[in-house]
């Protein structure tokens, strides 16, 4: 419904925004004296850019509840993560790398292994190195052959894998046969609605997994395969329709260009530092009217529980700024997809600092980007999807409400 | 569909979660120094717990909204008010102390006086004395006869009764008796829909007037009863359930208790004094998931106008804290389920003061709890029902939303 109204709003010009992404920037105090990674991380940068823009925080999805990247970024971006969603099969596919066509089923796949009698033993086969579990998948992605469907098998993290069936009129209504549980079979491929598309597939995942079978029929630990979420291409609103933006991503970790290109995003070579990344942004400036930048070790950081690398990774990204507030942007976003603090090791539920910079914005004048100062901020705590309407507003893209 | 999505997420674990609700918490500023009943209140433990904790508002039902203490709850516990509710009937039995079970219809009787001609002359019977009300209560109660129903009639205060028949298949679609004006006769108990449950129900409604109308020939004020709010004891989703919580309640008044049992939680004994309410979820720890704790008279203070009275009971259960604080909680929630500001001698529409505690709560640092320095809490301005989720959250018993 909000996203109804602001595609209705929606109009062009020529300013260009930026959305920055400190993924899982928002943290938790630690110690005496109780700052959080952000608050303790020197940012002179961010800290001027803070003082004149407005600052605030984003609830990603609801109080209290913790999301994936999926919901996380889906808000980002303007859509209600518990209304629009990033299927399990589709989102592994992102982030393996693999961009799902229109003819594609993606479905995440686990190695595990199962005894003589084919029940499951481990349902990770102890959590296999990707050095193993690679050269399997390039094995069984050449030696398995399915009638009228290319078979893709690509490797995710170790055990992780992402099998995707391309053909004709296939669906995606096929029950996860992991079973869950160790000591029993895996389950068979079923259709969960009764409709020829997906019974097609189940047949597929019936051949496929038959086959696999077979092939790591040798293997002392990944001997069989069990797949989880069945989802063809999800069908998104594309930014550039909704928003009548032309949008482009600079993002260095897979699965966030699979996110972007899923809502329509074009991607842009990121490099490998975080001034690579702002680069890109000048170098296409001219060329699109949004940029998404995602920086992912500030999340990595923070899932390790390692506080000082987040600070760190923190300090990096403010010192290479200059380098983005240097391109000639109408609106600059800096925030989080969520918060990883790192005491807390995990993805929260804890809001996120954001500030929000334009011509328009008002100017909070903190001293500091950080969380307790975004606490005072004229952002106010809002839910995720709404920067990205502050956002078109601020770049005088949405129409008025209204007589 | 919030509550759905928490239901989902829910996950159990060995965190201990309690909410303090101080009844009535919220305050109105009075006199020339302009403080509320809590900022004057010394309340040193909450201070310092605030200091250590996320601090905020919560508003109960909706901005501008006053909530009776049904709807005040529900929020807290984590169901919409607004899409759940405690009939009249069934939250009058429940403050009249009387569990209502499965066969049991509930209705609010209040007395009243008619005339010889059976017309309502006074629709409170000049608001009889609960030590007056309570004798003809169980007069009606031992004197009334029904075949196939057990009937009770138990005293509220003053002229305000409960009457509950129990028996196989009785509906609650019954219109009200009390005409809400004098000068007519009371109205007949009929259907407002068309199923014989409830016509059997009315038809026994009929039967206990006509009897009670004898009964309290003789009296003066009080000949005569007017029934309301016929309610079935309504189905509303089990805490234990909905959550994967094993809940007790610890409220020293009946209303608060019969709240907590309608929505599966266990009764502890309460005792008399703050210091016994604390103790008892102390020595039930190991026991529960999920402590209720209701403190009343900071309510009925504010609803006599009473400011000091209200600041007095506000220190009192502050001075009892300790005990509460020593119990070894995971998570700790203190604010109240709506306002009651002495200087509005009634429930209010303002938001709560509320604090959020644990190893997981961000450090407002605040030197006070009170509603100037919760206006600047990183909890925000949020509905009550969100304290719940974040609660759980903060005990680690909600799993990631999205991959």
């Amino acid at each position: 419904m909000p996203l109804d109204l602001i595609s209705k709003l929606a109009e062009e010009n020529d300013t260009k925004l930026c959305l920055l992404v400190l993924d899982g920037l928002g943290g938790l105090p630690r110690g005496e004296d109780a700052l959080t990674e952000l608050e303790t991380a020197r940012t002179p940068n961010l800290d001027e850019l803070a003082s004149e823009s407005e600052v605030g925080f984003l609830i990603p999805v609801m109080h209290g509840v913790t999301p994936g990247s999926g919901p996380g970024h889906l808000g980002l971006f303007g859509y209600d993560p518990l209304k629009y969603e990033i299927p399990r099969g589709a989102l592994e596919a992102a982030g393996a790398g693999f961009h799902q066509g229109e003819k594609d089923v993606a479905t995440r796949a686990n190695f595990c292994t199962v005894d003589k009698t084919g029940k499951v033993m481990d349902r990770r086969a102890g959590r296999i190195a990707t050095e193993k579990s690679a050269p399997l998948c390039e094995k069984l992605e050449k030696a398995i052959r399915i009638e009228g469907v290319e078979v893709f098998v690509r490797p995710v993290k170790e055990h992780r894998a992402v099998v995707v069936f391309r053909g004709e009129g296939l669906g995606d209504r096929v029950r996860d046969t992991d079973p869950q549980e160790t000591g029993v079979r895996p389950l068979e491929p079923e259709v969960t609605e009764d409709e020829p598309e997906s019974k097609r597939t189940a047949e597929i995942a019936r051949s496929f997994l038959s086959q696999a079978r077979e092939v790591l029929a040798e293997e002392k630990s990944a001997n069989m395969l069990l797949l989880r979420g069945f989802s063809v291409k999800p069908k998104l609103p594309q930014m550039s329709e909704v928003y009548k933006l032309k949008c482009a991503a600079v993002a260095q970790y897979p699965m966030y260009r699979g996110i972007a290109k899923l809502l329509g995003m074009e991607l842009l070579e990121a490099g490998e530092t975080f001034e690579d990344e702002f680069r890109a942004v000048a170098e296409a400036r001219d060329e699109y009217d949004y940029f998404f930048v995602h920086i992912k070790p500030t999340d990595s950081a923070g899932e390790d529980g390692d506080f000082d690398r987040k600070v760190a990774k923190i300090e990096e990204a403010d010192k290479a700024l200059p380098e983005l507030l240097e391109v000639g942007l109408d609106v600059l976003a800096v925030t989080g997809d969520h918060s990883t603090p790192a005491v807390y090791k995990a993805h929260s539920w804890h809001p996120v600092p954001a500030l929000l910079h334009s011509e328009y914005s008002r100017q909070d004048k903190v001293t500091e980007f950080a969380e307790r100062t975004c606490r005072r901020g004229s952002l106010g705590m809002i839910e995720s999807k709404y920067l990205m309407y502050l956002m078109l507003a601020n770049g005088k893209r949405l129409a008025k409400y209204g007589a």
